[in-house]
């Protein structure tokens, strides 16, 4: 069932490693069908030389397996999460990329410094909070995805102009409308990790990027008056 | 029409990504056809992989489309307000290439720390100014071009000398006689921000060469002594 | 004898350069024969590019050469330690990787910054002291093994939990149940070190990560309640 | 004439950009022919991609152009310089690799911080001075050579047990018995420089190898005590 999103699910891991953003099996992705409310994903801890389209596994909304032999990927409670709180999530990844993922590391947004973050992201990339201890010993990758949706809420974040967030001490998850954007805002969110450690190194009392220009080039791409592109 | 130019257009925005300055479609290569004073540009937000060289879109001084049936790039108003005011220009390169781009959100010019610098640009590359929010409002891609225009006059830089500025929080554009030529000034300024960023890191006090060696290297080169090459 | 185990040596030893870990022949990957406690390791200073899996030597556990016409890895010394100590270590790699390397040449051990490190080593990264100069004089390769051993010793550090250590002033030493096993900790390793500098750059007084997140990813991947992978 | 020894300096030529030690023309590789003392040259300002082992240009020591359609690489009279006062030299190479044209931008020595440096250079990598206004006017490449041997002079160093130096501002000088001994010694050196960079952001008050563990790695691979390798 489901075979041309399968194949897309599994185009979309693959893309993973190839644009530098995985080492061994540190990352998956998953898609949901809008019609069923299926989810399909990666399987665990396999590798990304050997995984086919067929491995992919297909789990109904509450994540139980329809179809597929092999076990979800870990993290699939996180994915459920984020799919059931935001409707319009039809893609979600999740990597421990190495610029991205020390930010996460360092418990710290990144900040707006310029043109190429506001092209995709509205605004500072968020870090949620560490878990309790509570929170990690029971459903941990549940909660883990309830702490990002905690960190959305409090920030008044709209999750469609800020595809992304980073979880403290972890990594990221970035997501969109399709697998194959949510893996593209995973290679937006490592080039923009990487500029912004470079920036601060260059100019240690640097500023992030003044409102007028974010909004310019957010709503340049994005929006009933975007102007980028091929329309 | 200007099919020679039109392949050569091509090849420089190819040359982009497999020098590692681009990733997706974050930047663009144009050239003029000094004859006719038509402009030629790569389409906006077409993929690499996809990019043939009849997408090139042609355009006249004021940009308006002669041929081609895409949306020039969406940054084209700054391109022409460059060869505008710079009648030996003959290509511009645009691009948010990560060293470079991380100068330029740390809204600083870029020292010349030394001779790989000095072949190639005479003294500092320098930051043009955040725009005014009225400036971002209404013709912003033209008014980057001003902006970079505006830092060359107020410090007296003659842009067949210095061929490239870095725009405040967005990235840097490059030119120089041709498209190649631009691709390739492109390509220094990368390599001149990692070392500059290094060089910082070694040594924080670190102080800009001296003018006899810029002087020495970039004549070398260049002008009627220049000894470099097969002459 | 032992042509299968040698095979996977040679396997071992040449994923070291594709993955980046080692330039010209700085590394080399021993296994250990649990059946007749054989060594097999890398020759000394030969190049990946030309070495076959018949030039694999074969040592007693004492070191003298069982089968082989080269002479093994300078490095032969320290990996006998090793497995005398640790009885559970089947495969072993010494690399000169430049992310290690440099926390090795900082003398500091690698703080437990995030789930990457956690998911293969359970705490930090020890960091061995310098030999000193009585133990440089007389067999410094062996001592080298033994200083590793004092460390771990030292920090109460159970090997196959953490399986790696860094030597002041030198490079790194991983382990594993087997060649390829210790090789993938070593590719571990260097990522891990990436991301601790990284770290350190992007939040200065940073924290390690609490014990509790250290604790279920360790343990959601190794020992009875794994339930991370294909089981 | 000499057209072994051509091809081994092609060879090591074409070794430059493949080991990412340069971009466009930026470095050069030179070879001395023992018996005639003649200078084989990589020809000035061709691209690595056209040139050929036809290309490559034969002086007498002096300079003079003996055999070759070609101009000599602009920096001649530094590679002359230098296998003028060291006999034993046989192989140049003079590049602009980022990490250690970072450091000599920076005007400082590398400090011998690890066995990697050890392995192969005797100490620190030292950095000559700036050249003064008159010594850039008239020769300014022979002066380069000068300035170099100066450097060693003043620091009492055998240029075969330090096979290296940075100049002030410009890049690195690098050399060995022959031509592909001096692109090995410039790797290392790009190595040594990317470890030495890194190993004090890690640790801003690290200190340089003790020296018994620098003679030890030192020794163990070169002179009558040799124990590295295959003999």
């Amino acid at each position: 069932m489901l075979e041309t999103l399968k194949t897309a699910v599994w185009e979309a891991n693959m893309a993973l490693p190839r644009y530098g953003l995985v080492t061994f099996t540190w990352g998956n992705v998953s898609a949901r069908d809008h019609e069923t409310g299926h989810i399909l994903i990666k399987p665990s801890g396999v590798d990304y030389e050997a995984l086919k389209p067929g491995d992919i596994v297909v789990l109904d909304k509450e994540g139980r397996v329809i179809e597929g032999s092999l076990r979800p990927s870990s993290d699939t409670p996180t994915h459920l999460a984020l799919y059931a709180r935001y409707p319009d999530l039809g893609g979600i990844v999740h990597s421990h990329s190495p610029q991205a993922t020390s930010w996460a590391q360092a418990e710290r947004a990144i900040p707006l410094y310029g043109t190429t973050h506001a092209d995709y992201f509205f605004g500072p990339v968020p870090c949620a909070r560490l878990l309790t201890q509570e929170e990690i010993a029971t459903d941990y990758e549940h909660n883990t995805g309830l702490v990002i949706i905690e960190t959305l809420d409090n920030l008044g974040i709209n999750p469609m102009h800020t595809p992304g967030a980073l979880c403290a001490k972890h990594g990221s998850f970035t997501w969109g409308k399709d697998a194959a954007q949510a893996v593209y805002h995973a290679v937006v969110l490592e080039e923009v990790a990487r500029m912004a450690t470079l920036t601060e190194t260059i100019n240690p009392s640097v500023k992030p990027a003044p409102e007028a220009l974010r909004d310019k080039h957010f709503y340049r791409k994005h929006g009933p008056d975007a102007y980028y592109g091929q329309g």
